[in-house]
């Protein structure tokens, strides 16, 4: 496995969907914390990850707390539009944890404050867009990771 | 404007939406190639796009032919499960055409055919899924396009 992909309290099932596939396709886990905004067996998220769900390696917590406390230890990247280095400096390694927040507001502000020095951002082209689709940004990041451990 | 993304005979409103908000966040132009699976109007395909669409740099064509005609001496590279190369080893060039197919298909066998040596793939890890979402994928190899001209 590349990477744990890791989305916290997801709000729109075709993106997890989508994101499923991608973790497939790159090799990664997904790693899912509750509340989700939808229920894991709608089945826009399946339609959305095509018929390969049943092959992603799946991790569901109850909660951030949860997530936290079962990988204290890892290493970590948080993605956010309050970022100030680019994905494109993330120090990428095999294994490590790529954290993306809801689709609404992002990470919420305790991770944020608590990860100031790992948090990163995709760059924006231009001042009437301030993030891109959840699905798309995570595609961005993990793919970038795999270039760069080639 | 970085670069010109192609989408010749899009199905799915949200992903031309997403696509449509991927283009604006990354400077780059859309060029959307009839028939569509959906109408522009589709609410669908604003929702994705969020508020921004309206400043997105957008160019329709009636036809394939009609968009080959007008950009036959643009330098493009080709997206395609079929491609042999991988989209890390585009030559990207400032204002260049990145040409994607339809979500169910991809391009045609006579696009595929003619341009041969110019077709690139996503690389995929896992024996169980052979293409990304659409516009997972059209973010993957436009950022990747950033990073290699900045």
């Amino acid at each position: 496995m590349a990477y744990n992909i890791v989305l916290i309290e997801p709000e729109i099932p075709t993106n997890t969907g989508n994101i499923g596939r991608l973790s497939l396709a790159s090799g990664s886990s997904l790693h899912l914390v509750k509340p989700f905004g939808f229920e894991l067996s709608d089945s826009r998220v399946k339609r959305a990850g095509l018929d390969y769900w049943q092959h992603i390696s799946l991790h569901i917590y109850e909660s951030t707390e949860e997530f936290f406390t079962a990988h204290q230890n890892e290493k970590m990247a948080f993605l956010s539009s309050h970022g100030t280095k680019t994905h494109y400096e993330i120090d990428f390694e095999d294994g490590m944890f790529l954290v993306f927040g809801k689709e609404s507001s992002g990470l919420s502000q305790q991770i944020t404050e608590n990860n100031e020095e790992r948090l990163f951002t995709i760059p924006m082209y231009s001042e009437h867009i301030r993030s891109l689709n959840l699905a798309n940004a995570v595609s961005i990041v993990v793919y970038e990771g795999l270039r760069s451990i080639r």
